[in-house]
């Protein structure tokens, strides 16, 4: 078992890629990934699972259908599976997303923004 | 679908116990808790499930049998199931549990600590 904390702002400073999400813990079957985020993603959704939005630093907008959320430092949301949905970021911000392992980051939108991959930081 | 991001200092303003897990949001069957902490809880373990500690404000301690982690705000750890566990905080800490829907604080111990049914705020 490793005993050292998580520190999310020691794990935040070795990102530097935008909309690269890294996975930092799991519990169970679920990921815990940290990202950062600016400009616009691809609007997506994810048929098989609700996904979590915590920002960290910054504000961040999650487009929905019908509207869509604000969220700034210290706030969550939960986009329901199968919900469509964009996240948008005009300044930097660092967010942790929550899902289940194997969800890929566009959904099934695909495109030039998926990582398929996801690494360990 | 409840389009408000979740405020998580507007949450805590509404604990008023310390070691009362308050249920913020739902992701498929996992269960988000914000608890405030102060003293020593009980050792326990969960056998079904890992569990997830995040320290949104202050400091605490997760007493192990073979150590501890420290974690101050910014932190988190991932306790395994099974693992025996007593968490402590000197001075009022604010953290994010985060776990399968159903699982008790006080895991296998039992005791005058236990939240039989943990309310959502």
């Amino acid at each position: 078992m490793d005993l050292k904390a998580i520190n999310l702002e020691e794990k935040f400073a070795r990102i530097t890629e935008h909309w690269s999400p890294k996975i930092i813990a799991q519990m169970n079957d679920t990921h815990f990934k940290l990202v950062k985020i600016q400009g616009e993603f691809v609007w997506h959704s994810h048929a098989e699972t609700d996904e979590v939005f915590i920002v960290l630093a910054g504000a961040m907008r999650i487009a929905l259908e019908e509207g869509g959320v604000d969220l700034k430092e210290g706030e969550m949301f939960v986009v329901p599976k199968g919900v469509a949905h964009k996240p948008v970021a005009v300044e930097e911000c660092s967010i942790m997303v929550i899902e289940p392992a194997g969800t890929l980051n566009t959904g099934d939108a695909g495109g030039d923004m998926t990582v398929d991959a996801v690494e360990w930081i």
